[in-house]
């Protein structure tokens, strides 16, 4: 499985995703699953993935080759979309053409295929949006009342982001929230695992101001992950029934 | 859905179930998915319940039929088995027997029915002992390396559990640990509600030594679970990243 998570907040986005890939429990593998597109001034866009990895390895892919198409148009390329919702738009079509042509060879197998992303990204003179696509190439959108966004293994980190999160966070608490929602996760669910990437999107600056790729012991996160055990333990002591 | 979960300590057993049952989400009731059985001195046992509320009932009330019928057996009736683990055998037997049966009347619908339990209990000169009983009737059963077992939602409630309950752990902490992993789970999952249903059985008290319903608002949990936050929301702020 994965996990990855998105934060659409004030003063910017903040994304994370593990890189465990799967295929039965004897065959775990290191994949990337946060994909940048920028052109900085213009756009930025980030793109995380969860589910087959066939699917969202040739749907990245086409992404791509529908970008450096020397005829492309906004209504192919994800860098030329005049609007993040197009933008969401031709992934969901892309992502839901995918998966139909895999799911169709895999069917004589009697074994379905599925993937998800979440796309975050904002271009010169529009907002800063963040959609989850769903395998079918349908989405929703993050919003104030529900300013984050996962796919995959999502329950356990869930707690802490409805605890914590709103539009308002700042970006350095939003880094301390997704890291402690993944570490969690990362606990309780083996098909989740390290290395992590992280990016971060502040507001207008029309870049990925910041990607960071957090290995295993990495000491910044080991440190947050103990003094976060220490809150729960003493905390847990503390309270009184 | 549901939440139950359960845990085997070296001091005793603490259960705690929620109480929501929804049939769709424009239709939800309350039933009680803990059943207790006992005959102090002798022997005491928990039920609790997760899955298609058709299956649990009639599951349970025919486990009540074979202990009332005159002549009943160690083979039958789970108050006259010869130990705990033929117990969980006739649960599973019959838990598995229901769903067969109402599945096959399902059939024509497309829809399948399921339901798991996790049965403690002990008898006298017997271990305490907790069995997590599958919809098809086999069973695996807590221990010390995994003193809890849960049916359910139940990755919202896992990481808490995960990271303070040990076999050592204190009845009082217990009771505290499984309450922190229900309130996670009732604030992210709508599909599970209050009141919640708590047994606790001490180690050979060979009866059920204390249960407690805690209605929606009651003042002792509603102070936990805000005092829970505050660990959260404090604990959050302070570290450092």
């Amino acid at each position: 499985m994965t996990y990855c998570v998105g934060l659409l907040l004030d003063a910017g986005m903040v994304l994370l995703s593990d890189t465990r890939t799967n295929a039965g429990l004897d065959n775990i593998s290191t994949y990337k699953k946060m994909f940048t597109f920028e052109q900085p001034g213009e756009r930025a866009i980030v793109i995380m993935t969860a589910g087959s990895l066939s699917v969202t390895q040739t749907a990245i892919a086409q992404l791509q080759e529908m970008i450096d198409d020397p005829d492309a148009s906004g209504e192919r390329s994800i860098m030329l979309a005049p609007t993040m919702l197009k933008v969401a738009e031709i992934i969901g079509r892309t992502l839901s053409h995918v998966r139909q042509d895999i799911d169709s060879k895999m069917e004589m197998a009697k074994v379905s295929t599925s993937a998800s992303m979440i796309v975050a990204g904002q271009r010169v003179d529009g907002e800063m949006r963040m959609f989850l696509i769903y395998p079918e190439g349908n989405f929703i959108e993050a919003t104030p009342d529900t300013p984050f966004l996962q796919i995959g293994e999502h329950k356990y980190g869930k707690p802490i982001l409805d605890r914590v999160v709103r539009p308002s966070t700042t970006l350095e608490d939003a880094r301390k929230a997704v890291l402690l929602s993944m570490d969690s996760t990362l606990r309780s669910n083996l098909s989740v695992g390290m290395p992590l990437d992280m990016a971060v999107i502040h507001k207008n600056d029309l870049r990925v101001t910041e990607t960071r790729r957090i290995e295993p012991h990495d000491p910044e996160f080991t440190k947050m992950s103990e003094a976060w055990s220490d809150v729960l333990r003493d905390g847990f002591s503390a309270i009184k029934i």
